[in-house]
C-alpha cells in the first residue's frame, strides 16, 4: 500500500468500462426512427439504478471547473442507492477515475479512462470513482442521478499515492 | 373545432410551462457547491417520473433533423407511464408544442414556445405533445424517460387545421 502509482489513461469503451459503468455514447447503440423519420432515437445507452425507500431520479447539471494536473488523490465516492450518468455538453475530453472495492470496503486498483468528446458514462451503483476531471476549460454536464431519502454519498479516504497524470 | 389556429410561439418560461412540465435550466435553480469547490450542482432541474410495472428510467439521445416550417400538426402524443425530459447537446433554440386534454381525451388548447438555446424540458406524464420541433439543424437532444414493459405511447390525431408558423 506504501507504494506511489502513477496512473495511465487509456481511451474510454463500453468494454473496458464495463465492470464500473456504462458508456453513453451513440456508436453501437440501438437505434429507432421516430418523429416521421426525422429522427433517430439512439436507446436506452445507459439505465438508472434506484435502490432505497424515497428516492427518485432527477436531471441536474453540474458546472467543473478544471482541475490542476498533476493531480495526488485524496478522496474517492460511492453512491450506495444509485447510478449517477454524466454527459458533458460541450465535446471535451476529460478524465473518469474508478476503482475496485477490497474487502475491506475501500477503493484499490484504481483505472483511469479518458473520453473521446463525445461520450458520457453511467456509474454503477457503489462504485468507487473519482469526480469528474476536467482539464483546461470549465464544462458543464447533465446529471441523471438519484435524490431524495437516505444517506447516498460514501466517501473514501485514499492514504497511498495515487497519481492524475497531465493528460 | 373547425377554425385554423395559427400559433404564435412564447418564450419558454418555467411559469408559462408549469401546468405541463418543468423548465431544466440553470437559472433560479438551488445551487450546491461540490468537488472541494471545483464544481456546482444545479440540483434536481427536473424528476422523473415513472408508472406501472417492469419499467426503468433510462438515459438515449434524439439526433432530430429540423422541420420545415410552416407546418400542419399531425399528431400528438403522450405518455401514460412517465416523464420525458430532452437537454439539447448544442446551444440552438428549438420550439416545443404542448396541449392541454379536453373531456374526450384529445388535445385541445395549444400552446407553442421557443426556448433560449439553454432550456431543456421535462414533460409531465401523459402531457399532450408534438415531437421536438428543431428549425435550422440538425441537433442532439440528451433525452431521460421511462424504458420497459407496458404502453407508453398514446397518439391523437388533430382534425383542427393547427399550424406552426415559421418562427
Amino acid at each position: 500500500m506504501s507504494d506511489s502509482i502513477m496512473l495511465q489513461a487509456s481511451p474510454l469503451t463500453a468494454k473496458s468500462f464495463a465492470p464500473f459503468g456504462e458508456v453513453i455514447e451513440t456508436e453501437f447503440a440501438k437505434t429507432i426512427s421516430i418523429n416521421d423519420g426525422l429522427a433517430t432515437r439512439f436507446h436506452q445507452l445507459a439505465t438508472a439504478e434506484l435502490s432505497g425507500e424515497g428516492g427518485a431520479v432527477a436531471v441536474s447539471l453540474f458546472r467543473s471547473d478544471p482541475l490542476s494536473l498533476p493531480h495526488r488523490v485524496k478522496v474517492m465516492e460511492r453512491h450506495p442507492l444509485g447510478s449517477q450518468a454524466f454527459y458533458p455538453l460541450s465535446v471535451v475530453p476529460f478524465l473518469i477515475l474508478v476503482a475496485r472495492n477490497n474487502s475491506n470496503n475501500e477503493p484499490e486498483e484504481f483505472s483511469l479512462f479518458l473520453t473521446n468528446g463525445n461520450q458520457g458514462v453511467n456509474f454503477f451503483r457503489n462504485i468507487w470513482h473519482h469526480f469528474l476531471i476536467v482539464r483546461q476549460e470549465t464544462c458543464d454536464f447533465l446529471v441523471v442521478d438519484r435524490v431524495g431519502a437516505g444517506d447516498n454519498l460514501e466517501e473514501a479516504v485514499v492514504e497511498q499515492e495515487v497519481i492524475i497524470p497531465m493528460v
